[in-house]
């Protein structure tokens, strides 16, 4: 067995809580996507920032990979324990550690999933904003940088995180950011932890930044007549200003989607989904706002939701949309892609992706986070038929080149992880090397996470 | 004179644009606090990327310190010269490369502005949030993670900077992030640079955040009977979601001060001064919102601003409270420090400095963006008193311990620098190794603004 030293010392140190069963194995090595299952060679189920720093000391020491484990909804695959070793599943450290009310801010342990949380917050009139769609984890969705559907207004993960703890590589515990809601004391750790996949340290605490519930919520349906006239009135939204809670785009394939899957019986045309919060004035006059330029885009069949029933079934249909994509077709699994690009630039980039799914004979749903210029590619494919596996991944391609043509990113909010590692010396240049150093002296031994985020290293030349 | 060879080759490089000159080396060791002149050995005018680029290839191969120089209004001296070598003045790199209205962005140089800036965008609708109060440049903001009066709406400039361009030690040019409005590929390299303090590159471009100048803005100005009262007015209007553009606190000693400088004839009682933007309609339940809690607390004397003209003669009497808080006491220079908690702390933190100033004799403004928890203390001192100073650094010292008592941190704006150095340790803990470790990586001859922000380390132990 490899890194079999490594593990018999993990078993000691955690008895029952280290598997090297094959079910459990096979459960980590799982993924929502198109990656084969790849199971970790055990998995360990921590209980205290303790026992990970005593884990990581012992992986350190034995040069055995860590591969944090959280809900397992990464779309890049960034939760499979590529090169073997310990898959860190942290769903053991999921309580909300403390809620402070008065500063709209709580901790939490890393394995909390996001409903979770707003579960035990519902007493307090606050919520946790960040909203992926999947029930992540806390941990994973500060590790991958996530958002959704509600960045517009509230901001990523990234601005919902205060202060973290994390382990590092050999298991130093370190404590960055505080309670406070801004600090100019040093480098920012925080940030530079936040989005690094689990490669650069373990994420074993967070302090998150809570918002107060609005007194009032609408949220709105509209469809339009092609895909161009609704991001245009997305783009118009944006630039007036109003204060959009959600703002999301589907199109007339994603609509099929949903058809299909949730018999939502939608006409097939691209439709906005939208909420507006604030108090009650507030919200009807964004709502007035935001229909006056609808309007001048041809919005047809405007519906609002107000009680929390309706708008909760709409918002349960749009983050569905991985499985309604996957309606389109018969045994087929979804290969979802994400990119981001200035919103000016948003209708060209939706426009050249489908443009490009129809000339390589691809089913591809889209949808967005279109008011950050963010919206993701959902592709039908068959992970045994290598010819759509070829021409998905020549989808992929094209579109972050699409993306960075237009000065965006190859990712909003999705990671890099195992899939995307091509496109960093593309969109990184010279800054590469920098990450990379930091990578060589946060983790010399390259225990965390490896084969994620960075691409490897050129080989060392030959001593001549 | 020291690092000959370096400026020699420098002024082959530049010509003219190197000086040696004791009048521009005395200007560029000048500063707004207490610290004394330090002048650097040349004074380095770049006018490109290229430019800066060559000088530090030059630097680096010569172990010249260089020290980024903005605007000079850094609060802990972050751009003065402290190991000599040269002040790399960037207020010829001060144009708007571009502005992107459709997608509220625009690209600048780092010698601009706020001022200038918002001056070339005053056409466009479209306006830069963050405002520290002096006419700061905008690489000398994000070099020290500045924020200011706005930033309890608006964010911090960390939360308005999408990317940089920074040349780093050896001269190599890196970019980070783009045009998008988020993206998660990749360490975010872009803000650990924001405050930084040029202790890991030097940034040569950024791309900004802007917002749409609001429909409606109204300031206002009430006072209260003490400042538990003022601050738990501010506490319940954060917690109650109220969107304040602007929550100032000023307590009486700040208010003696604006009274003796600009003649302002207010009563000597703690104040706030606030801003509230939108539309119309949502300025005015903002308004009575805040009316209503504000009456709670035994808010007296409302008064409101809405012509621009008067909403600009409050707060650029708020924006001299440096100079107001020097008018205390005649020839006396200002020791200006701040400190950001928890916003539950608040009240205790400014009751504790105010505890303090009065046992130690000082005289002492309180002024600050309390809507963050984040306050100043300015202290008047006479740096020819040694005993005063003396009583100023306790001050300091035990504002600072006091911040981290409750969960706070030392700076929320002014950054560490010079002066703060010492709580490196207490703040971070076992995190300052691997800021020093970054520092080691980026910078390995320690030539970018030595002296700052990081503590000295160590003394290696001598060879046995």
């Amino acid at each position: 067995m490899p890194h079999e030293t490594a593990i018999a010392r993990l078993q000691e140190l955690l008895g029952d809580r280290l598997s090297t069963s094959n079910a459990e194995r096979t459960l980590h090595g799982q993924n929502e996507t198109y990656y084969p299952n790849t199971p970790p060679d055990a998995v360990a189920y921590p209980e205290t920032t303790e026992e990970v720093s005593q884990i990581l000391q012992i992986c350190h020491a034995e040069d055995c990979p860590v591969t944090a484990y959280g809900a397992a909804s990464s779309l890049e695959g960034q939760h499979l324990a590529l090169h073997g070793g310990i898959s860190l599943d942290m769903g053991r450290m999921n309580r909300v550690l403390a809620v402070y009310p008065e500063d709209l801010t709580c901790t939490v342990q890393p394995g909390l999933t996001r409903k979770a949380l707003n579960e035990e917050l519902r007493a307090t009139g606050l919520f946790f904003s960040v909203d992926p769609g999947a029930d992540a984890s806390i941990g994973g969705m500060a590790a991958t940088r996530a958002s959704g559907t509600t960045a517009v207004r509230y901001g990523t993960i990234r601005d919902n995180i205060l202060a973290i703890e994390a382990v590092m590589a050999d298991g130093t515990v370190i404590r960055s950011g505080s309670r406070a809601r801004k600090s100019s004391t040093g480098y920012d750790l925080t940030h530079l932890l936040i989005g690094s996949e689990g490669t650069l340290g373990i994420l074993t605490e967070l302090t998150l930044r809570l918002h107060g519930t609005p007194d009032a919520v609408t949220a709105a349906t509209c469809r339009f007549e092609d895909v161009e006239q609704a991001v245009q009135c997305v783009i118009t939204t944006i630039q007036c200003g109003i204060p959009m809670a959600r703002i999301e785009l589907l199109d007339h394939m994603m609509v099929r989607g949903f058809n299909a899957y949730a018999d939502a019986g939608l006409p097939e045309k691209p439709h906005l989904f939208l909420e507006f919060h604030g108090a009650p004035q507030a919200v009807a006059e964004q709502m007035a706002s935001f229909e006056e330029i609808a309007a001048d885009f041809g919005a047809e069949g405007w519906q609002t939701a107000t009680t929390t029933e309706d708008r909760n079934a709409l918002w349960a249909m749009r983050h569905n949309a991985h499985y309604a994509s996957a309606a389109l077709g018969k045994g087929k699994h979804i290969w979802p892609t994400d990119v981001c690009v200035p919103i000016s630039h948003l209708a060209e980039a939706v426009a050249q992706s489908q443009a490009d799914a129809t000339r390589l004979g691809l089913t591809a749903t889209i949808v967005g986070h279109v008011g950050d210029g963010n919206f993701h590619a959902g592709l039908s494919v068959d992970p045994n038929d290598p010819d759509e596996m070829a021409r998905a991944h020549e989808f992929t391609h094209a579109l972050g080149e699409t993306a960075l043509r237009l000065g965006g990113t190859v990712s909003g909010e999705h990671g890099i992880g195992i899939g995307k590692q091509s496109f960093m010396d593309a969109e990184h240049g010279a800054a590469l090397a920098y990450m990379q150093a930091i990578k060589q002296a946060f983790d010399p031994r390259g225990i965390l996470n490896p084969g994620k985020l960075l691409p490897a290293q050129p080989q060392a030349r030959a001593a001549e």
